[in-house]
Order: structure tokens, then C-alpha cells, then sequence
């Protein structure tokens, strides 16, 4: 193993640390190294047992694990960014996640300067321990349909808190099963009969000493997932719970206890705000997400050597299994898609800041990956920042899928040995996989986009749109409609992105036609949709990657030799994402027959070929640590066989039972020596 | 949920019953409810913390388990079918699993009489307990590149096995870990420094009394997976470990002890036959693989409702989701593809059996999911049963590759809640998942298809081809190659079927072009392969399926209106299908670009739409009984949202520990009350 990855490393000039540079800055390296140093020297971080342990033995380690790290905050007096470096280094959801995410934001947003008193400074102390408690038995999706109650009581000037029926319990809430003493409950305010629409209240749920359930409140963890075991995912039942009025967060809305009034909210942007960040983050992690499946399936590739080649003359041999092109064609269009998604990633996050100066307010600075409220469904009506905000959905949706099922491909594209544990790829991929799901279900997110795109086109037509890109490339489309185009995709790159900015504009303008003229129901076109969403999210991440590849500061920082890969990086995620997508490009007219077949046959095939010596430097320079991979196959050395052999033989505690085998014994175990066994760890 | 499903049931008329008896017959029916009453009233089986037990506690169960079915089916006197059934009813994979199927197999299909004696009936006693060992920690696929060595020595007539490195170490081995107490072992056969490739030893690894390893023989659990965790997938090293003459498998070759020669295989067809069996019950098992996931989710979505329909003018309460379009397009074809996998099953069992009856053996007929031996490795110039061994590498891919990803299809349509374990669905996709993986690679197979389809071509060239449908497609091809086609693939059945063949034929032409005009390398073309392979066992199935509903046996058994919605799921799989790789089908002109849009935008809608009201009762024609799928979303009553509360808030142990949640704190457990939890149960 060594040697091959070696040779790899040495068949590329790829500067890796330059590279890597470049995509992270130097100070983020830095960081990584500091925290990686700090967490490698505590007990407590120590994976070896990770991939062994159940459930009630990974959800205690986690919880010791997000102690100490907390302690180490306080000590190291660790930034935002330390922390979130810390966690990611870790790579296990851990039972503070939704106190220090969704919990300490929805306090500090919503909240008024008496409450972030009352409950902020204490939540920030860890004084009181938080959840997010939205999503119910019932609904998730749809907040608007949330069962739970706050009642108005003008007697008392308090909240009665209420779930009316089974499926109005609180479900699949992080750090509520085992964790949390308080949570922001999202309920239905009900003042004099009238329903107001979900807000949110915080509710305490167990005692602060005893840490047992307060009277009235049915609360637990939900059980085992696919996934995030390490997390206590909660429910929670309110048995006409009272609170006082104070624990409405009242920053946007609230009731005056003297009139016993609703006060309606403000402006919603901020909160808008919010959510547009949540998902350019879950856009921003996806390249990297992606990255470690790529790193340890191509680093794999590159050490596995199984068959001679077909081909070959003579005893050459075994192949590196990276050499078939069957596997190069799985593995280096996600190659090309970690970059892709990264640059994209940062281009949302420059365009949000931006946007941000221009608004009043600073939300949605602290990092978090919660599953958040959706103000879209909660003021349907806002429609500030809308281009950023539909960006930001269609590419949520498509870039969390990108990454959650390229992971599996890269696993399976291990062969035998992906299945591992140790291989390190499942486990990362079943902990990722309801990204797909949470912050907006990636197929309804789609209906989004698509409402914003016809609302676009209309506005087009009309005459009186307002000036961004996507008004631009429609305009374009219009007034080459009845020329056609034709783009050289296979000659010149600002013609691939000129094509998939056509083929948007193209399917807008169907849809907006099936909807306007031929009057079709909504609902017979949410598939139409979903592929109007996707297909524009293509076109923006195909747009990103170019401009990223054009900026000033890549020529700047990186020799020409490595941009021209990065360039055939842009093609190949371009191309393959092209012809795999031709029905679409060729109905539009925006590229002929031939052009795609060319694209298959020819261009993707060669483009392979090219980036294949580069393939180990190119993931090198995602730059993941061993201990963050904590993967057999992914190793930096290569020692794949040792290590698969060591975790098997050395670590494994199953191997301390000695079994009864035979049908007839009723004894299961003849000797267990797993005391001896952990004792030795 | 109950009256949901209730009113589903009542909205259609396929005669459920029927439908079953039709797909399974009257005798497999009767057979499962006798099963299932036996194995129900045993608490052994019963699955209620399935869900919640860590690895150990799962291992130790399904051993327990296995013992239990052995002692069942030595009292009630089980055939293989009715212990099959019991295995498909419990749906874990056992420690015992290949001791019951390749141990077995390969002992009386290689074993000579003698040996059948020695070691058969004592394996069929449960006296011996075995495995089958041939992959390594360096070699899966390449069986020919397997380094363990079985060294003949002719002084004392024994043979030494032998693992001269660590990639030597068997991996992989089901039942090994902890179970078995032999091996059969395959080696490189060595005589007299001359290597004769891979053979199949007989090999005792553990005591028979204390169950300890041998000495010189290294053996133990190779750790978790990402699923498959009930099994002891097992390493196995071997240090010149002697054993006798007679444990060489010897009924096709050996070594002859008087003139310590070798002695050849007569032919291998046999072998062959019994691999192209096991292929065929994957693909037959795969349509009930996938279609436990399409129970489950299409039962959910008709339960779950979510949001209003937006254009409803009036309060209609929400939808179920299963109503949305975008829910109906991800599922109503996974349905088809349940039908349409199972009937090609069918099929090709029919196929082989029939070639069976030209042949003397009868190997394979006792059903096994073992990973077998690769004898076209073993021996590559076979070419008995070509097209049905061709045919089974191609389905087998393409169906195991079609149900699992399917399944997670499923799970993803049913949001938040299909994360859940109780969901049901991912411990059944995380344990079918190493099917794509193992008994061929599902990418590697299709280099086999891709071999054979050309040698037919060239053998239709030739003006020689054997007389079977392959040469016949290909023989339409080239009769009008220069006429075009012209399929009316919207309006007539055999025409979609015709439509496929032509796809096939002319992917051929090309790859055949590449490969012997243009003299691509092997390798080069791969990707050609792989997508020539998908399309020629996609025409397969569609073939299949639509020849199943021309059969006789469907006019008996089943009434017009049925029957209809039967051709309906036809066409929905062949008319998606054919939309999702229409790339293709233009650019082999087999149909028109206009056609493609067609089928997208009409018929595939209109399809979705006459089928959706029989949905639940389509599924409802699988007949699994709720024991089998233990799902909270699947349950034939729909009482989704009690039983998810009853699970998390009743039978899940987290819940018995009190965390001490502040950071400063040591102490992680306050209150330990597992036990008391436990004697609950
Ligand atoms: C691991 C995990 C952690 C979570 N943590 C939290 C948390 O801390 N706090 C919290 O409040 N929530 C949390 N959630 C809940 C999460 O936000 C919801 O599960 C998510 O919003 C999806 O909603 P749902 O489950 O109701 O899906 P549903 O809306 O029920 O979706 C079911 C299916 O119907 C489809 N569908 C629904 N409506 C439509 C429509 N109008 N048109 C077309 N298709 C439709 C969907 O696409 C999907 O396929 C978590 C979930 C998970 C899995
Ligand atoms: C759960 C499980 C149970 C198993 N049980 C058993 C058992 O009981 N007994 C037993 O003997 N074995 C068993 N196996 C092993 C199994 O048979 C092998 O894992 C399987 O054959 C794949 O081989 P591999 O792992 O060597 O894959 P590899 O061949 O190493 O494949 C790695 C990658 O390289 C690609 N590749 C390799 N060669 C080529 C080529 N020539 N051209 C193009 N691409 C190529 C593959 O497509 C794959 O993507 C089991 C495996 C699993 C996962």
C-alpha cells in the first residue's frame, strides 16, 4: 500500500499544501492543526472504540465527549470557529448539538433583551440545556398544520401549553430524549379562541437537579435511527403545561397582557435571513462531506490492485483497481463534484454577505446545522433577498443529494471491503443522509425554486423584472428563442455554462406555459418542477465553478499547471453532469446529437484519462487527518490490509465470546472474556 | 391511519387474494401461514428489541435463533422450502447461514462418495459446522490471484495450507467468525512447485469439544459492517496446517496419491450451472426485496398527510402524500419494477430449469444465498449455457443494483419518519446491500455480458450464431439497420419490447465496432459495456414481464380489469425506463426525440394517475405479513403513529438512564434503571 500511494504522490506536481491553501486558507489549516493537537491528547476523543460500541455505550461516550469539549472551550477560550472545528474533527452528532445550534439562536434571535437575560446568558453558561422543538408526530413539512396549543390565559397573564392528540407530540427533537431541560416549543398561539399561526415558547422540561421530567410532560428519546445514534432525538408530550408570559419570545411578535392583543410581527427578512444561511452552509459542507468518501474510495482505488489487464502483453502484474475506467467513472466526477460543490458553497456565502451589508440586522453569524423553522411557510408573503433565498433552496436540495448518494457510491466502488465498518464511509454516510430530509425535504424544496423561477419569467415578459442573473439569462433565452443557439460545449467553457443557463430558461418557460396558458393543476407539475429546480441548480453550480476558476485570486495563489487541472476538473463535473442530463440539453436545442455522444464517447472518456495521475494529490489536498477519516481504506500511508487486520483482530470485543455451537446446547456462550477483553484497550 | 387505509382498500377492485395465489401460488401461501404460526408462538423470534440491541446482544440472538429453526426443523420435519420460509419470515441473516447453504453445497457437489461420508452427513447432523472460505484480505473478485497455498506433499500423501502474507488471510467468511468449526478452504493446489489454481480443501479450524481455534490457525470475527451484523463474518490465517489427502474435494479434480500427479476436471458445466442458479434467485428474490420497501412506503404515504392541495379552493383537510405527484413518480415505478422483477425471476428459473433437463446433473437444487466460486474464473474457455449464464450476470446486476436503491428511494419518501429504524426499511437495505457487491461484482459482471453479447455478434457476421432470442434480436437489427425502425412505443405493447431489442442490438454494433474495427483496448471500454449490459437486461425484463401477461396462466387466474392494471404497470416500467435513458434511445434512432417527450410529459402522468387508487391494494398482493416487515410505517392497519410512540416511549431501553447533563459534571448516568427496564419486557 505505501509504496503505490508513493508512486501516486509522485506522478503529480499538484502543489498539495497550495492547493489546499487555496481552498481553505491558511489560517482554517492552522486552526484544523491546533484543535486536532489539543483533541488527539484527551482519552476522552479516542475512536478506536467507536465503530463497536451500541447505542446506550455511543450515546454516553457522546455525551462525555460534548462535556469535555465544552470544558475545553471554556479553558482554551475557543472562538465560534474553534469549536466548529473541534466538532467536525470529531464527526459525531453529540447531545449538545441543538443547545448550541438551534437552541442559543432561536433564544438570541427571537428573543427580547428581558429574555436574553432570563434565559441566553443562562443557556450560553450551560446553566439550562436547550433543544429545538418544532417537527411533530404529525408534521414536519407542514408547520402551519402543528397540533400543539399555547393558549392565551388573560386571567393570569399565562400560556397554557397543550398537546391535544398523540400525533401532536413532539418528534424526532434533538437533545430532548436524554438531555435537554428546556426547550423553544413551536405551537399554535391561541388567544380568545383565534388561532395566530406556530411560535415559539420556552417550556422547561425537567427538573435542573434531579433532572427528572417536570409534572405534565411526557418526554423521551425516540429510538433508533438509520443514523446519528449518538444523538437523543426526543418526543415530547405537554399535558396543559402553564408558562408565564415572558416565555413567549416576543423579538418579531407576541400578546400584550394588558390589551390581551396578538402584536403582529414586524418584518420577517431577518428570520429569512436565517434560513438562507442554514442552507448555503449545508451547501458550503457538502464538498467536503462528499470529499471523504472520495478521498478514502480513491486512495483505495489506488492501493487495491485486483486482475491483470485485459490488454496486457505480459505478467505485468495486477492492476490498481483506480485504473479501470469503470471505476476512474465513478469515482472522478464526484472527484470533480467535491470542488464544484465547494466553490459553489463559497459563492453563496460571499453573495449572502453581501446581501447582509445591505440589511440592517447581523443574524445568522454563529454557526449551527439545525433543523430550523420555515419562515417561508410561517410569512409566505416575504419576498426580500427571493433570488438568494430560491439559490439557496435548489441548491440545498441538490447538493445535499449530490453528496449523500456519491458517499455510497464511493462505497460500493470499495467492493467487499466498503461494506466494512472500518472502511469509514457508512457510518458518515448514514449520520449525513437526513440532511436530505431536514432544513426543507429535498423534493419539496424544489416547488420553491420553481415558483420563484415562473414568478421570474412572468415578470420577464412583462417587462418589469428586477435585475440578477437569473432575469439575465432569461432574457437572453427569449431573444435567441426563435434563432436557436449554438453553443460549442466541447470547445470553449463559457459555452458549457451559456448551455446550461439555456437549458433553465428553456424548461421556465415550459413550465410557465403548462401553468399560465394550458392552466394545469400545481400538483400535476411538481415533477416538472423538480426537474426545472434541479437543472437550474446545475447551471449555478456549473456557473460558480467557472467563475471560481476565473477569479483573481487563483491566479494569484496557484501555478498554471494546477488551474488546467482544476479547469478539467470544471469540464468533466460540466460534461458528465451534461450527458448524463441529454434529454434535456437536446430538447432545448441547446446542443445537438452528436455533440452529446461526442461528449460521452470522447470528451468525458479523455478527461478521465487526464485527471487520473492527479487523483491522490487532488483529494491530498482536501487535507483530512487521519483521525477525522478514522477509515481503514482512507489511510494517508496506505497501510489499508494492517489496519483492516489490526481493528479485526486487535479491537474487536465479539471475538472475546467463545460460542456453543451445536443446535441441541441450550448454551449460547461457553466463555466470555470481554472484561479481560476492555481491560486490555 | 386505519380509515385511511380502509377507504384505499375499498377504491379498488384487484382481488388481493387472487393476485397473490397468482404471483406465489395457493401451496407458498398456505406454507408461509403455517410457517409463520410456528415461528410466532416461540419467544426466541420474537423481534421486539431487534431494533435496539448493539452488536453483541444481536449476534448472541440470531444464534440463538439459528439453533432454535435447526430444532423446529428436526421436530416438524421441515423441508428446504418451509426452512426457507421461516428464514425469509425472520429476514436476518444467521450464524449459521452458510453452514445451511455453501458449506453444504459445495460438499455434495464437489465431494466425491468417501467424502460425502466423511464430512457431508456430518455437516447435514450439525455434528460439523462449516463455512465457505475463498475470499482474502487482498482478493474478492480476482479468485485466480488467491494467495493461501495447498501444498502437496508427497511423502506422508497430506496437504499443508498455508498463508504466506497477511492479504492472505481469508476475510469475508460468513459463520467463520464464531460459528464454524471447518472451512472449506479454497487454496492454490501446488504440486511439486507447480501451481494448478484455486481448489476447495476441507479444513477443521476449531475444536470439536472446547470450540477453540486448532493450533497454527488464526480465526475470529472480522469486525461490525454496515450491516449483516447477526453474522460472524469471519479471518481466517493458516500456518502450514496439515491435513489429509482425503479433504481435498476431489469428485472433479484431485491428486492422484500413488503418482502424485494431478488430476483434471472432466468439464465444469455443472459448477456453471449451479452459479447461474444462484444468480437467478437473487434476481427472482429481488422484486420481494424491494418490494417490502414499497409496502411500507406506499402504505405510509397513503396514511401520511401533508399540506393542502394548493389550487383547492375550499378547506379539504390535508393531502396524503401519497397524492403528489412528486410522491407517486419516485414510487408507482419501484411497484412496476416489484412485478416486473419478480416475473423475470420467474422466467429464468423456467429457463434454467428446462436447460437442467437437458443436462444429467441436478447440482443447485437446494436453495442457498451463499457467495460462490467464480468457475468462469476457474475455468474461462467454458461455454455450455452461454446465454442463460449471460443473461443471469446481466439480471443479476441490474436487480439487485434496481431493489437496493430502490429501498432507499422508499425509505427517503417517507421524510423525516423513514430515518427511524422502525421505519423497517434500513436494517433490511443495510443488510441486502452486499448483494451488488458479492456473487460478482454488480460493475464486473456486466464485462461478462458485454463479452458474450459481442461473441454473438460476431457470430450473426459470421453467418454461424446459435439459434437463440439474442442472435434473433440482432438478426432483425442488421436485416433493417439501414431502414430505421419506426416503434409506436405509445400506442402498442410489442413495439416497446421491439424498441428495447433494437437499443440493445445497436449498442452491440457499436461496441463491436470499437473493439474489433477500431481496436480499442479493453479497458477503454468499459463504461460502453457496463451501459450495453444495463440496456440488454433492461429489454430482458421488459420482455419477461410482458410476456408473463400474454401467458395462459394470467387468463385463468386473474379477470380483465386486473389484468389490465397489470399491463398498465407494464408499460409505466418500460415507459419510465425509456424516458430516464432516452439518450439512448434516440441515438440508436429507436425512437423519436418527440416520442421521448411524449412518454415524459403524457404517458408516464397518465399512468401514474390510473394507477395510484389500486396502489395499496397492489401492494397489499405481496402479502407479508406485518411480523415480517416489522414497520411502524408499513403496518397493514395503518396505525403508523401509535406504534412509533409505542415503540420509542415503551421498548426503548435509553430511556431507563438519567443523564446528568451540565459539562462540569463527571457523572454521565444518574439513575441506571436498565435492568428494571429489562425484566419489564
Ligand atoms: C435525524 C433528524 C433530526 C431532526 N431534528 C429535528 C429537530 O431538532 N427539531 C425539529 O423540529 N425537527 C427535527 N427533525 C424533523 C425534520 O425537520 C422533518 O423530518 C423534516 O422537516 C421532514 O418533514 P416530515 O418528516 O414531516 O416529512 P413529510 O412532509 O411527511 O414528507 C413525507 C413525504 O411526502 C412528500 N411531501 C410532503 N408534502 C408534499 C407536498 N406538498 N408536495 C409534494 N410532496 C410532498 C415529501 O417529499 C416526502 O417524500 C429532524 C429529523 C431527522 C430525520
Ligand atoms: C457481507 C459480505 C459477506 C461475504 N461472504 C463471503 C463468504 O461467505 N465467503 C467468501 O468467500 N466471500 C464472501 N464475501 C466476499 C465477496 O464475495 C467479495 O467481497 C466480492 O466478491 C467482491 O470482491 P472484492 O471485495 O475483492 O472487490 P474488488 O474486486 O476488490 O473490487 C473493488 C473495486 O474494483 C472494481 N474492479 C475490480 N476489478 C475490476 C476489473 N477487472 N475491471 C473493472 N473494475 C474492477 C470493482 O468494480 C470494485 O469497484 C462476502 C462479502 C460481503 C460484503
Amino acid at each position: 500500500g505505501s509504496e503505490l500511494l508513493k508512486h501516486e504522490r509522485e506522478q503529480s506536481n499538484i502543489p498539495v499544501d497550495k492547493l489546499s491553501e487555496f481552498l481553505f486558507t491558511k489560517e482554517v489549516l492552522d486552526r484544523q492543526k491546533k484543535i486536532l493537537n489539543i483533541l488527539t491528547a484527551e482519552k476522552v476523543f479516542d475512536k478506536s472504540q467507536n465503530y463497536f460500541n451500541g447505542r446506550e455505550e455511543r450515546f454516553k461516550t457522546a455525551l462525555a465527549r460534548q462535556k469535555r469539549m465544552r470544558q475545553l472551550a471554556v479553558r482554551h477560550q475557543w472562538t465560534k470557529d474553534e469549536y466548529m472545528m473541534a466538532s467536525e474533527l470529531i464527526s459525531e452528532p453529540g447531545p449538545y448539538g441543538l443547545h448550541v445550534s438551534m437552541f442559543l439562536i432561536t433564544l438570541r434571535d427571537q428573543g427580547t433583551p428581558e429574555q436574553h437575560k432570563l434565559f441566553l446568558e443562562k443557556a450560553e453558561n450551560y446553566e439550562i440545556i436547550g433543544c429545538y422543538a418544532q417537527t411533530e408526530l404529525g408534521h414536519g413539512s407542514n408547520v402551519r398544520g402543528l397540533e400543539t396549543t399555547a393558549t392565551w390565559n388573560p386571567d393570569d397573564k399565562t400560556f397554557i401549553l397543550h398537546s391535544p392528540h398523540l400525533t401532536a407530540s413532539k418528534w424526532w427533537i434533538g437533545s430532548l430524549g436524554r438531555t435537554a431541560n428546556h426547550a423553544v416549543v413551536m405551537a399554535q398561539l391561541i388567544i380568545d379562541g383565534k388561532s395566530y399561526g406556530p411560535h415559539p415558547f420556552v417550556v422547561q422540561i425537567r427538573d435542573l437537579r434531579t433532572h427528572e421530567p417536570l409534572e405534565n410532560i411526557h418526554v423521551g428519546d425516540i429510538g433508533p435511527k438509520f443514523g446519528y445514534n449518538t444523538m437523543d432525538n426526543g418526543f415530547l408530550l405537554l399535558n396543559h403545561v402553564k408558562i408565564p408570559h415572558v416565555n413567549m419570545l416576543a423579538k418579531f411578535s407576541g400578546v400584550d397582557p394588558k390589551t390581551n392583543k396578538y402584536v403582529k410581527p414586524a418584518s420577517a427578512s431577518l428570520v429569512y435571513g436565517t434560513l438562507t444561511w442554514v442552507r448555503s452552509t449545508i451547501v458550503l459542507q457538502s464538498g467536503g462531506v462528499l470529499a471523504r468518501g472520495v478521498t478514502i474510495a480513491t486512495r483505495y482505488a489506488a492501493v487495491r490492485r485486483q486482475f491483470q489487464d485485459r490488454d496486457a502483453k505480459e505478467d505485468t502484474g495486477e492492476n490498481q483497481v483506480l485504473n479501470y475506467t469503470m471505476v476512474q467513472v465513478r469515482l472522478l466526477p464526484l472527484l470533480a463534484a467535491t470542488f464544484a460543490l465547494h466553490f459553489t458553497g463559497r459563492g453563496m456565502m460571499d453573495l449572502y454577505q453581501e446581501n447582509q451589508k445591505k440589511m440592517a440586522g447581523d443574524v445568522g453569524k454563529i454557526a449551527h446545522t439545525g433543523r430550523g423553522p420555515s419562515p417561508e411557510e410561517l410569512f409566505p408573503s416575504t419576498d426580500l433577498l427571493a433570488d438568494l433565498h430560491a439559490t439557496s433552496c435548489g441548491l440545498k436540495a441538490l447538493a445535499s443529494t449530490t453528496a449523500a448518494e456519491g458517499l455510497e457510491v464511493c462505497r460500493r466502488a470499495c467492493g467487499g471491503h466498503g461494506y466494512s465498518s472500518f472502511s469509514g464511509i457508512g457510518s458518515w454516510y448514514a449520520d449525513y443522509l437526513p440532511t436530505t430530509t431536514w432544513e426543507g425535504d429535498n423534493y419539496m424544496l424544489t416547488q420553491q425554486v420553481a415558483r420563484y423561477l415562473l414568478k421570474s419569467a412572468r415578470a420577464v415578459l412583462k417587462g418589469n423584472p428586477s435585475e440578477n442573473d437569473t432575469t439575465r439569462i432569461f432574457r437572453f433565452f427569449l431573444s435567441r428563442r426563435d434563432m436557436g443557439a449554438a453553443f460549442d460545449v466541447l470547445g470553449r467553457d463559457e459555452d458549457i455554462v451559456a448551455a446550461f443557463a439555456w437549458r433553465t430558461s428553456f424548461l421556465t418557460f415550459e413550465a410557465l406555459k403548462h401553468r399560465d396558458e394550458e392552466k394545469n393543476s400545481w400538483n400535476s407539475l411538481l415533477v416538472d418542477f423538480w426537474r426545472l429546480s434541479t437543472a437550474h441548480s446545475q447551471y449555478l453550480i456549473v456557473k460558480n465553478f467557472y467563475e471560481a476558476l476565473r477569479s483573481y485570486s487563483i491566479a494569484e495563489e496557484l501555478d498554471p499547471e494546477t488551474i488546467g487541472i482544476m479547469h478539467k476538473l470544471f469540464r468533466l463535473y460540466a460534461l458528465h453532469t451534461l450527458e448524463r442530463e441529454a434529454s434535456e440539453f437536446f430538447s432545448s436545442s441547446a446542443v445537438t446529437v452528436r455533440q452529446i455522444q461526442l461528449a460521452r464517447t470522447k470528451a468525458v472518456m479523455k478527461l478521465l484519462e487526464e485527471i487520473r495521475p492527479h487523483a491522490v494529490r487532488l483529494v491530498d489536498s482536501w487535507n483530512f487527518p487521519d483521525w477525522q477519516l478514522d477509515s481503514s481504506l482512507g489511510r494517508y500511508d496506505g497501510k489499508v490490509y494492517e489496519d483492516l487486520f489490526h481493528r479485526a483482530s486487535e479491537l474487536n470485543p465479539l471475538n472475546a465470546l467463545t460460542v456453543d455451537p451445536y443446535p441441541e446446547s441450550e448454551v449460547l456462550v461457553k466463555k466470555d472474556e470481554r472484561d479481560k477483553f476492555r481491560s486490555k484497550l
